[in-house]
């Protein structure tokens, strides 16, 4: 009774190297997808106070659905799927290279515009593209991509610092902190 | 430096009335959608120990994107989009009439398949079918529903009654419960 429908699925013929619809990686971005800037502590970048950036995309998924995050790896040639921790269920397929973020994501959504992220999209690619530039290195780009990675991602709210900390974070701190190597 | 790059955004001329592309709302119902049997207490229900079937499709957001949930509901032509409680900033589109699950939700998606969720998808088609022929007030077909619902969405991991409580659930059970109205 309850198995007599056709099955609907005709991707039951992809593979796993079958590239993914465009305009349907929009639509999985726009849900489970992310554009981040990332801000560690670096005790050797003193010109930034300690602080180091890093710009990510990144989607997540159960560990059950591997399978689509290694086609949406093959589909943008670039990037690594990876387990979120050693004792988490959660998969991560990201990219945080600046010349895949470059060459391969941005010209994507810039050609494929999403619905729900696109002004994270947007703050993004200005950065990658001030990264690129090196603007980040020096106190005042640093300072202005720092802003505006917080202007991301519901403003900032999933931040473990406030913007303050990151801003004013003092060369004392950085030398207070453990160096390693 | 960082709003020199050009918006990506030719969406910006769309409206809430433009249709979402198909391959779009399936890559965000892979992610963010739901196919789900809900299961209800309901006394008056007697020949199924006083449990009440209900399929639904829901797809989730934030109360800040709103819009592309109205989108959805504009493009499937039914459903509506509610607040998840009185307290809750998170959104739901929905679909629960098995007349517009037949109609609109189950065509659509067996025309374009699903990466992610498309055997959660099958067995919710399968089981709008079988409501849509009674089976479901019926104790054995109610059972047979029962078994295929656990079955969804990660094992029915979310569910918050055993499989074993909603199958021998007593007349007993449903005495017990307080009658309202």
């Amino acid at each position: 009774m309850l198995g007599d429908n056709p099955p609907g699925a005709d991707n039951q013929q992809e593979t796993k190297e079958s590239p993914l619809d465009p305009n349907w990686i929009c639509g999985f971005v726009d849900g489970e997808g992310c554009f981040s800037v990332a801000i560690h502590r670096n005790p050797f970048v003193r010109r930034t106070r300690g602080w180091q950036l890093g710009a990510v995309f990144q989607v997540t998924q159960h560990e059950g659905k591997r399978g689509v995050l290694e086609r949406l790896a093959g589909t943008f040639g670039c990037g690594a799927v990876r387990s979120k921790g050693p004792r988490s269920s959660v998969l991560v397929y990201s990219v945080s290279s600046l010349h895949d973020l470059e060459e391969r994501i941005i010209p994507f959504f810039r050609a494929h515009p999403l619905h729900v992220k696109q002004a994270d999209f947007d703050r993004f690619a200005g950065v990658v593209g001030a990264m690129l530039r090196k603007e980040h290195l020096e106190p005042a780009g640093f300072d202005r991509i720092v802003r505006v990675a917080y202007e991301m991602n519901a403003v900032g709210k999933q931040r473990s610092r406030s913007l303050e900390e990151v801003l004013l974070g003092s060369s004392e701190t950085i030398r207070q902190a453990p160096f390693r190597g």
